[in-house]
């Protein structure tokens, strides 16, 4: 194998660089690095619970981020938020932290089959302390199985674990029927979404939708990393998980992250800025690039719904007799950058949980491709990653052994 | 109470300003962004445990922070090394997740009295669940008792964990003795310091001191929030205390934080470099503010030792009937930031428990201010500081009922 080195250095002279892979990380928007910037160097640098100028400037900016982003998901309250350091922190803490607290209603969890690894292996995790975790399948198209899901919660269930929007393949969950299966069942049961890949993509209501616990992401929507929020509705209660000096933050300890938090507020403003035509435009490139891929390239398969039960950034496509991994390079190398399947899946060298879950065959999962779109992204980006696409896959089957 | 804004505009028209709160949060160093900038909005932006070129860029930059700051500190390979999202999780995962993967060994774990609350709270979170916990005292300087030490660690110690340097009152220990008395006592006890006040301020070779983890702190030494780091030694087991998609770490899930990495990586090059002039500097500032203070001010009380045990940036002074948290904000009005006590104890209404633990009483503990120092103040720096220091104090003595 090639250095790391002589691979990034393959990728000089590029005719243009389409970034894809959202899902797993993003340059922070340029409008946001500037909010940063005096939080970092200048003003807030204190630590918000302490007594003097630039504690008071970080109490005023995490307070002001605090209300807007509970603004934004129509939370009663923005002491129903707490920051923590990303959407992988805010998972483990609903579920290890939201089940520690209540335990003494039961000894079950219920998650679904497709949900993220930080839910996935923190439900393990509570496993190997004597919880009973069940796993609820779902549909070809990744919506959950309302049947199962209602018989899976007793009345020993503490809490339910659900994504809003799947990470992977879009699928949009009717998350207010979702709770009413639940809370028919058992209304003591508590009902987390990791909501990551809906919040700033499309518009959700906590108190609509009826959800007790949400997490939110700030790097899925170009902010910086080291930073998401748990949305805990009032009167729910939550364990922290990590111990220490206590700040404006409850359930998260340390001297909070301001700079970062400023961020995670100029990117939740910009994304819920014109949402709804952010929202056709990255539609009208979604099933652009969903019909055009489909019908030039032979053997594909898309994966999860589509229309308006699917997220109008998500694409996921399979496309067979191509190793995922080998098509992810070969489309660097032209600047276009996608990650194969999910990148949760991929350390762990097998392919996606997810689409076994909505019944691809190992093969199809294998050779799968997961790409996310920006509305900041034109035609040419497109026509560009529809040029570069079918070569790329052309020449991998051209030397495939299958 | 005024609100905030007005006690922030309260501060126009300062003569100048001197932030000492280096304990609690920190401006990050100006070049310390500029090497942050470029990995924020151009490059290495990506998931590193991915196969395209911003994913490769960001795991060379981060291989190259390992290697570095495993240098600083002499550890043997860069794998020893994990980041966190900063030193209240490093600790966290140093006592939970190392008794957990240890715990076979027994079920005692052994902390001094005058640990940060990360070391503390974590250590209370073992005890709730049936491990015994014992704290070992200090003398009046801070230094852990070695007699105490070694009859607390017996054949069913798991862990031992004694920071390097005291947050909150410098002390310096010897660490190298304090490990040889607990693996005189018991080999296979762990041992871990918090090395958050050590890094950077003073050199400290992780292999001479015969540590088995050792936890780094980017914040203190003006890198960004949000990055930390743990360092476990070849060979000794810790399990983790989050789950979810593992990428370069082991120990932390979740996709890196490219740039917080390589802001730890410059700001701890800078604190690095010459450190030797620096620590003389900081002590020529440290001395005279302490000796200043102690001779101008009556009824004030150094906290912790003189000299070449304390650390070079730290001053801890009492002041007798004045209340500290009104001392910090009447410094605030001059420019002069500084908490009071430690921001630890602040958030739970009680006085230090450090200070207690060195026999200060409830009235001394209740009026210490605690100052770090930058290196890169200067002469009038210190000035400033031993100008409005006295009024401040005389101001509040003036109007105390004591």
């Amino acid at each position: 194998m090639k250095s790391v080195r002589d691979l990034i250095k393959a990728h000089e002279n590029l005719e243009r660089e389409v970034y894809l892979d959202f899902e797993n990380s993003s340059p922070v928007l340029p409008e946001v690095v500037d909010a940063m910037l005096p939080y970092l160097r200048d003003c807030g640098y204190g630590n918000p619970a302490l007594t003097h100028k630039p504690g008071w400037e970080a109490y005023e900016a995490i307070r002001e981020a605090l209300e807007e982003i509970a603004g934004y998901i129509r939370a009663s309250s923005p002491e129903e938020l707490n920051f923590t350091n990303s959407d992988t922190e805010a998972n483990n803490l609903a579920l290890l932290g939201g089940f520690s607290a209540n335990r003494k209603l039961g000894k079950r969890v219920v998650i679904s089959k497709i949900e993220p690894l930080s839910i996935l292996f923190s439900a393990h995790m509570l496993k190997k302390n004597g919880v009973e975790v069940v796993e609820v399948p779902v549909d070809g198209q990744g919506f959950i199985l309302e049947d199962e899901l209602s018989k899976s919660v007793d009345s020993e269930t503490v809490l339910v674990s659900i994504g809003l929007v799947n990470h992977e393949i879009g699928t949009i969950q009717p998350i207010k029927e979702l709770v009413e299966v639940v809370k028919d069942r058992n209304p003591h049961t508590i009902f987390h979404t990791d909501a990551s890949d809906a919040y700033g993509k499309i518009p959700f209501d906590v108190e609509h939708l009826g959800v007790d616990m949400a997490t939110l992401c700030s790097h899925k929507i170009q902010g910086p990393r080291g930073i998401g929020a748990l949305y805990v509705k009032e009167g729910v209660k939550v364990n922290r998980i990590i111990e220490g000096q206590l700040g404006t933050q409850s359930l998260w300890p340390g001297v909070e992250n301001t700079p970062a938090i400023v961020g995670f507020q100029a990117a939740s403003r910009l994304a819920f800025e014109n949402l709804h035509e952010k929202m056709q435009r990255l539609k009208g490139f979604r099933d652009r690039l969903i019909t055009e891929t489909l019908e030039t390239i032979p053997e594909t398969l898309l994966n999860g719904p589509r229309g308006d039960k699917r997220a109008p950034d998500n694409i996921n496509i399979s496309f067979l007799r191509c190793e995922g991994e080998a098509l992810t390079i070969e489309l660097s190398l032209k600047g276009v950058y996608v990650s194969s399947g999910s990148a949760c899946t991929r350390r762990i060298l097998q392919p996606s949980h997810v689409l076994l879950a909505i019944g691809r065959k190992y093969e199809e999962a294998h050779g799968s491709l997961l790409m996310k779109l920006s509305s900041r992204y034109n035609k040419e980006d497109i026509d560009y990653v529809l040029k570069v696409l079918p070569q790329a896959v052309w020449r991998l089957r051209s030397i495939s052994p299958l």
